[in-house]
């Protein structure tokens, strides 16, 4: 994963990759600047992007206006694409608490000392130029110019089209803020048409980006995870499992599993599969399916899940790889740890899963034997969240293996480098 | 940078990518066992392993004469290629010393509490499948083996056709190790033939590699840079400077400059180019020259150190983007750290610098202004190596900005995962 040298890299014939090319290097010069920039400078940025966000208050809601006459959809993605006074505060209060946060650079991760006397630390750095490809919601943006920010990395935003005016109008007060700070205002840049090539392009990284961060539905980030050139931070689904072990308090089951259900369908941490014990589900499934169906829940039940409710729907076998993302529940009765893991393993998306259990060793069992960005003991799967693990603000949740897992923060966003001093050691 | 599905696999015509689906689904197998192996279990395969590899002392030395027989090539690459006796013994104990070092894994590497009392730690996990591909040098395959299924990782190797009956002869040391711990042999597997397509397999991941790890020569490192669909830990050349300061101690500079550029001149952390101050380079420069030329060294200088020492060959524009690995060394005298600075950005591979100075300021100036993994303080830049950091062995060196930097050991071939213990939390 080196950075290609410049020197190596043709004049490129379309708009997106010469846009790439130019916004590019200034990105790279402006990562060099923000790594070197004291926190009260970054931190002003984003109080004065902040400020900036509701001055412009009239243009911005302006500019979404204009992008919303000229989106012909519908239904969620219409409502993601909408801004208002009040989504418009939070966007601006999200940057004012990024700045509240502490400085994620120059951390001392680890420090030793060697026989020889060198001394060795490693220390906290960005990345350096991240690209955000992210679908039609304006806040996306603007919390990922903050993230980036603060952490010192230049971003590269790639917005959906539907946006893109408000992208700009949003960028145009992020600018603001930067020229306060006196950081350069390549440190957060925008792709400037809606044409598909720039995500092209971006997915290539023409040597200047160094992590690309997709955010959005599944096929986006599908094809991003496959297109990419350059390291890829995203989860693609989060097909999150509650398994219900034999020891489970039965009230704690309730709340947990409805809990985890149905307090927002619609995210990656909600339960989308129940496991159950066979020991404990002739007892307790009816109670657990009786609360979410009170709460509208639908479900897809395997056969021994409706050997003991046989008015449930019977599961296709494709359920139990669907990511509902709706008040829908696949069900499933299991004989004990063993196949809970090995039905997770099959179905999983590496992301989220919880076991309710009062038995330690049961819960332990389970929590290493999933190969999962986040094991939860007795808790609900919603807690997946940045916010709730204390990060701050999230840019996204990665189910990869390499570098971050999990929510996606600040800390996150950082690299890391070796410094060693010594006294004049030459190597033997 | 989530894990394919298998069931969106299909069926794979050509034999490399049939190897790959196969023993990749071995491989993720094994990984799942080692991953809840106990460190004994790791470390008897281990021990197991190099007394293999020292009982079957005179099969592999065969097996390495016949690739011998058969390879054409002389000089340096028919040296990496031979094995003897004590190179074979380094080998055995070099995986004894992994067995001694202590279990990457399971390591709680933060731990902290919310206010709704959720306990969050975050915990060491293996990669899971990495591959490593690597030129024919023997005892990189068999490094590269102990220090994966030390880290609870599958590893599926893809050396060089020229040493393919080395490789296998090892591999089979290796397998009666795991047997012997009763570990899964899948755990390290070699791909079956020499061809080139198994290179290319392994480059698209097919959904069973987590991490790919080239080692060997900068077009090898750049094929797979350029081509691989899944992450790359790498780096594709080491060119290192060394800046001597005006504030340098000038007894200091000759001795490290001397072993940065000369201990070992072929290994990526050698010096390629020395930088030094205009304000002391009038009387140090001559003295550094004429250490390293009583070395054997040649040079390639610029018109400021041509002023000084006029008999010195002058160097072309690309030398200072030439990684020598030979007794030859870019020479450049500059106006101050600044300048020392920008030639970096411009020249270097993000490997490791240093500077040589009294002046902390200075030093650490330099230190925060570069960009790459390993920044040292009067030091030779020949110790960017794990076992100089402490690491134990290495599997390679990285240079990339996402997960490991610098030296990969143990600790760098692991993830983490999130485990979280509540009490019933439900999201609010």
């Amino acid at each position: 994963m080196d950075q290609s040298t410049d020197g190596q890299r043709e004049a490129p014939a379309d708009p997106a990759s010469a846009w790439l090319a130019t916004a590019g290097a200034a990105a790279r010069e402006a990562a060099r600047a923000l790594a070197m920039s004291p926190l009260a400078a970054r931190n002003t940025a984003l109080m004065a992007g902040a400020a900036a966000l509701r001055t412009a208050e009239a243009e911005i809601l302006a500019a979404n206006e204009a992008d919303l006459a000229a989106c012909s959809a519908t239904g969620a993605f219409r409502d993601r694409l909408r801004l208002d006074p009040a989504r418009l505060a939070a966007m601006a209060a999200g940057l004012a608490e990024i700045a509240a946060q502490p400085d994620p650079l120059g951390r001392v991760l680890a420090e030793w000392e060697r026989p020889n006397g060198l001394r060795f630390r490693r220390i906290a750095t960005p990345i350096g130029v991240i690209g955000m490809i992210y679908e039609s919601r304006p806040n996306v943006g603007a919390d990922a110019a903050g993230l980036c920010l603060k952490s010192g990395n230049a971003v590269m935003l790639r917005g959906g089209s539907e946006g893109l005016r408000s992208a700009r109008a949003i960028q145009a007060a992020i600018e603001e803020g930067l020229r306060a700070a006196g950081l350069p205002v390549a440190a957060v840049q925008i792709a400037p048409e809606a044409d598909r090539a720039y995500v092209g392009a971006m997915l290539e990284g023409g040597g200047v980006i160094d992590l690309i961060i997709p955010r959005g539905g599944k096929s986006l980030v599908e094809r991003v995870q496959r297109e990419a050139r350059v390291p890829v931070l995203a989860h693609a689904e989060g097909l999150c499992h509650t398994y219900v072990h034999a020891s489970a308090d039965p009230a704690m089951a309730r709340s947990v599993v409805a809990n985890a259900k149905m307090r927002r369908p619609g995210v990656c941490g909600a339960t989308e599969t129940l496991l159950i014990d066979a020991a404990i589900a002739p007892s307790l499934l009816p109670l657990i399916i009786a609360d979410l169906a009170a709460l509208g829940c639908e479900f897809r039940a395997d056969p021994r899940a409706r050997a003991i409710l046989p008015e449930l729907p019977a599961a296709a076998p494709a359920d139990f790889d669907t990511e509902w993302l709706a008040p829908v529940l696949s069900v499933k009765v299991v004989d004990g740890i063993a196949e809970a893991l090995a039905h997770i393993a099959r179905h999983g998306s590496s992301h989220t899963e919880a076991i309710i259990a009062e038995d330690r060793a049961a819960a332990e069992a389970f929590l290493a034997g999933i190969d999962s960005a986040v094991g939860l003991w007795n808790a609900s799967t919603q807690f997946c969240d940045g916010g709730e693990f204390g990060f701050g603000a999230e840019i996204g949740i990665a189910t990869g293996r390499i570098h971050a897992r999990g929510p996606v923060g600040l800390e996150q966003l950082t690299s890391f480098r070796y410094v060693v001093e010594g006294s004049g050691q030459i190597r033997p």
